[in-house]
């Protein structure tokens, strides 16, 4: 069982990887491992360790004085990450959850999420933005109104 | 930040043993550390180490040979925490997430949802519960017919 919770933590951290080089390549076209340190609040060694690891696995492509960037494969993984914390997030401050709360609480749950269960959380979002009217019963039986 | 990390890592695994310990109590009326070391899959020495740690917290009664029971204040946490699962995995059953995939899904994401958020989703599943036409029509348009 430890064994698995381990590789589990290990898939949440290069999920966070992968993650923060996809939106760090997108807001400045150049990421360094710094930036990756910078964001993920991370010593630059355990960076280091960890490009190397994301290289090896085929996710990064990374060049000495050159900056990485992620590989296609890295970047549907990415894409994939970002899409459910979209859909974790979007669904809580659906509930009336403040943003503090809701950015807090998608970043500890998105990587416990089953594929389906996200589905189902996404389809349910989507039924309540094209029903308002349930969609604002709802918050208002939350509310306690 | 890795500090942080791992003190939720802590706290989670102290609400894991009072609900295990919660939960034997209920089942056989008498919990020895064999008990929790095989309901939790981790082995005995961690779990002698574990008790002391929840005795010295003041959560957790333990006489040698005579094995361990929960005081008032560790019972009040493991309450709290069986009802945090029941909400999620109750809420995500009502999506029509398949049984296991419910099980996984609440086991981790349970110590992660912060306290107003499991209230709202406790409301909306209440909700949904008082109107059973709204919850057909989500359970329809979720699973796309």
């Amino acid at each position: 069982m430890a064994a698995v919770l381990q590789s589990k933590r290990d898939i949440s951290r290069l999920e966070d990887y992968l993650e923060a080089i996809y939106n760090l390549d997108s807001e400045k076209g150049y990421v360094s491992a710094a930036d990756v340190s910078e964001r993920l609040g991370v010593k630059p060694p355990t960076v280091s360790s960890m490009v190397r690891n994301l290289t090896r696995k085929g996710f990064l492509e990374h060049e000495k004085y050159r900056g990485m960037r992620l590989t296609p494969a890295g970047e549907r993984v990415a894409r994939s990450v970002i899409k459910r914390h979209q859909v974790i997030s979007g669904f809580i401050s659906m509930l009336g959850v403040d943003e503090q709360t809701a950015y807090v609480d998608t970043e500890g749950i998105e990587h416990h999420v089953h594929s389906s269960t996200l589905k189902r959380l996404e389809r349910l979002a989507e039924y309540l933005r094209e029903n308002p009217q349930t969609l604002k019963a709802i918050r208002e039986f939350v509310e306690g109104r």
